[in-house]
């Protein structure tokens, strides 16, 4: 019992461990993340089609519960950029933006998602998504992010067009529309870009001249959102911009925590949001233990994947319960929590508290808003995520992941994020197993007078022309083991003189029931040639398999050798 | 010119060289797998919902244009089972059986299938077929042969039945209509199985313990259906069966050859039929080139995967001009076509000739013909396919090639064979990948005094409490890279006292891209807890490109050995 309890809360073992010395560094970084995260919240809900209150209502249950479930202690969870474009290309496809069915799809979706995301750590299936690779997941938050990007400039140009999740149209609406911008609301959104482009780089390098150190310089430059944020409401309410130069604002946003409610979960609902769900609940958890483990690697922490899953999804049903939409850890707010001295979850648990403190006490200051501004930080935040020197690096490197990137990225323009992932997804796998179905085989000979054995095309090595020696530098499984039998069947029919052949088995580390099929088909075609097979080098467990399947008694026990030194000297001696 | 006539039309070569002792071989073996060809044509031309004089006209030019572009000498090509029941599934969702407008899809089909397979051939793509595994094979063969054996069944007890794919489907059908079983039909089924059954094992130990000759005995043996058809049609046409007894016979097949027609290759119809046919087309061509092959290697001969897939390509667009349907090489009549003498493509050229003679001149012969005894010729020609030993020695050898055949086998019976084909393969890759992702991974340590380094677990090996050896036994990729460092990070966890991690990579083929990222990573990470990376035994391919992108730079090129044993020397004095 009190070790499920420790297994699945990891609060019950870090709380009793609590010392009065983590408090400065808890309370500081929570301050700095809230200040972070008011902005950004209520600019992500609106890209997600949402009120600018839902995101604040997503901010406050998830980053309290999940610091009680999940294993890193720096994990910043609530809203965040991919995932909300994602839930408003679901949603949009089912209700109209700012109705009430709209938001009560967004909330059945966050249960969705939570479910799913427990289901799957409850499984421990965690590990299924390393099958997508680096150069997909850069290439579909690089999509991602462009888009996002697009889906913000009409914001900042002042246009009314509404929001799609195919890069192409989009970029034809914002084409055709421009002549109708709103310069005064370019000329804010502008400004806002300039302040938080300012405070992200230039100033920090003048503060570190000045001699500041990075605990100070940290609150100040990240303070630049708020700060935008409150320059552009004062400005707005200051000069009247939203009445006489039609400045969008963000409005009226009720006052009070939100109630608890129940999500609605009839089957009709679920069945058309469950796809939207599946690819969110994957693409939140990526980012998420990503964001984590990137943090927990450089505290020494271990984060267990199907715990992070198991806690992410709560946190979604905490943000489904409280009127919120879908969440997951966001790397930037918990690269800002870690660096501002986060010791641990308790500083999650005060920038929740702070933010409910903010929905009940502060939503009327958020008026004057300006919608310009907003799209600036959400333009300036992901702006980063558009990953073209990854591209690059991986063309000189690896170009199978390159042109896996390429495609991903633009699938997701063309298509959406779900399509793009999948897509590229099979892309790798189908690059990673063409590559394994053509092995590296190399026929090998005697080095000098040692007893190495090395591939006749590289080195000087000394052949035996009745004994073919055959070195396959793979596990024999149903993609390649044709290959290997065409290799031989083909070197064979070169060397007519072969009448033995061996095969060098210390880099395989499996024969699956087609390479036995394989192995045995071979022995028979061989022997009907007058040329018999034998094996060297076969590890422990691959031969275990072999004796229980009785090939080695088919092959004959004389025909397998430990080494292929051992091999070489009885086969050319006989 | 004369090099791509002699790689593109084999013919060239062999034709020249023929030698006139051949001709005896490959008139008798000619004779003797046209005797076995005559009633399986017609049978699987009703599998397939078509008259039986399509079968026949599908063995005319496919027989005679195969031996000239294929590279076995001995393949037999015509209508085979597995194919006959997919055409028939596939054309029995658009038309009605025995309409002209069925015929003609079946015409369009065939072009297709051929059209499909010369595309892959010509660009040189043959290898996909190898991602199908042995298992999946085996698994849809066998749920293959239990619809067409099942499908059978109705006819052998004289029911009429509608032809479905779905085995449950057909199962609930034919217990539903038992009670009308014709029993003089089923008698006379029973009776032609029975005939089948002697001459095809008793009857050949008879004649072996007289001390026959495997030459003579082959014609006698093989004659079987041949006879069953004789049997069956006299006694029909002697006791008037079809008419008092209401018994199926095969009735007026118009006689001649066909005419030359070109297929109807409208849109439409083309993407009706497209899915299926590359359905058909991949198992066309898994079957001919299986049965190629598995003779090719007995003959010390080469077969070409590509060149194959134009052969049998051609072969499909000769039947589809000549009013025929799907055909590609069948195992077992090639291995009687091996085994009666087949030297050359000859004996083919003979089979599709006799053939010919058989539609001009012998078609009012099968008036009498029993649809009963076809079915229990295509009945004993399949039930060999269904291959529950191989699922059995499977289960023995290794359980997740028994689960793929098993998944395989039981989505072909319940969807259908393309349905199976495409999980059970999506099945078995994920197998593999799911084994790859998680490779072996051993911390290793000195043999005793030796050069040698082996598994802590496995071997009494020693160990230095500051340098961590790693040995990981796969190459590094997307997959499981991941893993890796998972590895790597609980076990510093576990070992406070590591200050190096010696990576031994003389297992790794390959690193990709996301190997990459998590080996950078993994650096950094290890830095800021003060803990050193290196490697050792790096392959020269992997070397380069490592070298190529910094990579090597980044760690220090010192800290990369040629050797283990140099790496722990150094390690250990520094």
């Amino acid at each position: 019992m009190n070790y499920l309890l420790r297994r699945y809360i990891p609060a019950v073992k870090w709380i009793p461990q609590y010392r009065p010395q983590y408090l400065v560094g808890d309370v500081t970084s929570g301050i700095i993340v809230t200040s972070l995260l008011i902005p950004q919240s209520m600019a992500y809900a609106l890209l997600a089609g949402l009120p600018p209150q839902v995101g604040l209502y997503a901010s406050i249950l998830p980053a309290i519960i999940y610091p009680l479930l999940g294993t890193s202690a720096v994990l910043a969870v609530g809203p965040v950029a991919v995932d909300s474009l994602m839930v408003g290309t679901a949603i949009s496809q089912f209700a109209v933006e700012s109705t009430p069915e709209y938001m009560s799809l967004a909330i059945t979706l966050a249960f969705l998602v939570g479910g799913i995301e427990i289901l799957i750590g409850g499984l421990r299936l965690g590990f299924l998504v390393n099958f997508i690779s680096r150069a997909v997941i850069s290439g579909f938050i690089s999509g991602a992010a462009v888009i996002i990007a697009f889906s913000q400039i009409r914001n900042l140009l002042g246009l009314q067009i509404p929001s799609t999740e195919s890069f192409f149209e989009l970029f034809v609406l914002l084409v055709r529309n421009l002549p109708e911008t709103n310069l005064i609301n370019l000329a804010l959104g502008l400004a806002s870009m300039g302040i938080l482009f300012y405070f992200n780089n230039p100033l920090v390098k003048q503060l570190k001249r000045l001699g500041w150190s990075d605990q100070m310089i940290l609150p100040v430059s990240k303070s630049a959102p708020l700060l935008v944020v409150i320059l552009g409401t004062l400005l707005v309410w200051g000069l009247r911009l939203d009445e006489w130069a039609n400045l969008q604002v963000v409005g009226e946003i009720p006052a009070g925590l939100p109630s608890l409610n129940l999500p609605n979960l009839n089957l009709e609902t679920v069945e058309l949001l469950l796809p939207a769900a599946i690819a969110i609940a994957l693409v939140g958890y990526l980012e998420g233990f990503a964001g984590g483990q990137a943090l927990a690697s450089k505290r020494r922490e271990k984060l267990d994947p199907n715990q992070e899953l198991i806690a992410l999804g709560a946190a979604n049903w905490g943000s489904a319960l409280s009127g919120g939409y879908t969440v997951t850890g966001g790397l930037s707010r918990s690269v800002v929590n870690f660096a501002a001295g986060a010791n641990t979850g308790v500083a999650s648990i005060i920038t929740g508290l702070l933010i409910a403190v903010t929905a009940m006490f502060l939503t009327s200051l958020f008026y004057f808003l300006p919608a310009t501004a907003l799209a600036a930080i959400i333009i300036m935040a992901v702006y980063r995520l558009i990953e073209v020197g990854k591209l690059r690096r991986m063309w000189v490197y690896d170009k199978a992941d390159a042109i896996a990137w390429l495609a991903t990225f633009i699938i997701v323009l063309g298509l959406g994020v779900e399509q793009g992932i999948l897509w590229g997804t099979l892309i790798a796998l189908v690059f990673h197993l063409w590559r394994t179905s053509h092995p590296h085989i190399a026929i090998v000979g005697r080095l000098g007078e040692s007893e190495h054995f090395r591939n006749v095309l590289r080195h000087p090595v000394k052949t035996h022309p009745e004994v073919l020696a055959v070195r396959v530098d793979e596990s024999l499984y149903f993609a390649n083991a044709k290959y290997l039998e065409n290799f031989i069947n083909s070197a064979i029919a070169d060397n007519l003189e072969v009448k033995k052949v061996l095969l060098v088995c210390n880099a395989v580390n499996l024969i699956d029931a087609s390479g036995l099929e394989i192995l045995e088909g071979l022995v028979a075609d061989l022997k009907s040639l007058g040329i018999e097979l034998y094996l060297s080098e076969v590890k422990g467990p691959v031969m275990d398999k072999l004796k229980k399947i009785g090939f080695i008694d088919y092959l004959g026990k004389d025909h397998v050798f430990l080494t292929t030194d051992q091999a070489m000297r009885t086969l050319t001696t006989n």
